[in-house]
């Protein structure tokens, strides 16, 4: 099964990523302004962009400082069943950020466009930990003629 | 095999969008400054990138407007004999992209990083086609604390 797989470095430590993978007000900061629920392990997440849609996550695993996994319980039905996995490790005064899609059944055209758009809100956590500001949906950066 | 998948809406159409992957000044436009070689078919391009070395694709195929494939011939051990494919679709005012690196062997983290590189890439190539400005390398967005 195919899988959407990213890398970023970011110039803080592995507790300052994890905290905006795992609050309201971290995930809202690089995903979207829209996120509610509870990001506690075993809560579910919702996150919301609009008349696009969004997508229902349940916080799987939790291990501070190093990893968080999440699985896709509501959203569109290429999403349904996959999971989200976050490795963090620390390097030196940065943090690697090892970054899975994983579940995928099939490579369609919108497993493409995903791809492209994980990159872009990983840029804004990263932007987001690095300068005290993301670019999280509505403001995040545009790919496709219909967003 | 696990494939990088990426896909970008750019607004122009699929002739200029060839030019910038089928040139070598549209090619410097978007991924390196310091692009070499023959781009047509069966030709060999040398894309540089100073002291972190570059890579050498051969142009297996060129369909106009539609289609460009490359095999990596000379670079980094993971991406030797890899493919990297463009595939163009006119899209009412826009040209749709769908990008894939094929042939890793493993999901190796180096193969994370150059999936959010290829992304970085693939926003200047929308960028050069859009405003008339890239940000090829070296004044890409950068990722890693190496770069």
């Amino acid at each position: 099964m195919p899988d959407i797989l990213h890398k970023v470095d970011i110039k803080t430590n592995p507790n300052n990523t994890y905290k905006a993978l795992t609050t309201l007000e971290g995930l809202a900061g690089w995903w979207t302004t829209t996120t509610q629920g509870n990001p506690n392990a075993g809560g579910t997440i919702a996150f919301r962009f609009g008349e696009l849609g969004g997508f229902d996550m349940k916080v799987l695993e939790l291990d501070p400082a190093r990893h968080v996994l999440w699985q896709v319980v509501g959203g569109p039905e290429e999403w349904l069943g996959t999971k989200i996995d976050f490795d963090l490790k620390q390097n030196g005064d940065w943090t690697t950020v090892l970054f899975k899609h994983q579940g995928w059944k099939e490579p369609v055209e919108f497993m493409h466009h995903c791809s492209t758009k994980w990159a872009v809100f990983l840029l804004s956590l990263k932007s987001l930990l690095e300068t005290g500001k993301g670019a999280p949906w509505p403001n995040e950066i545009k790919l496709d003629s219909w967003e």
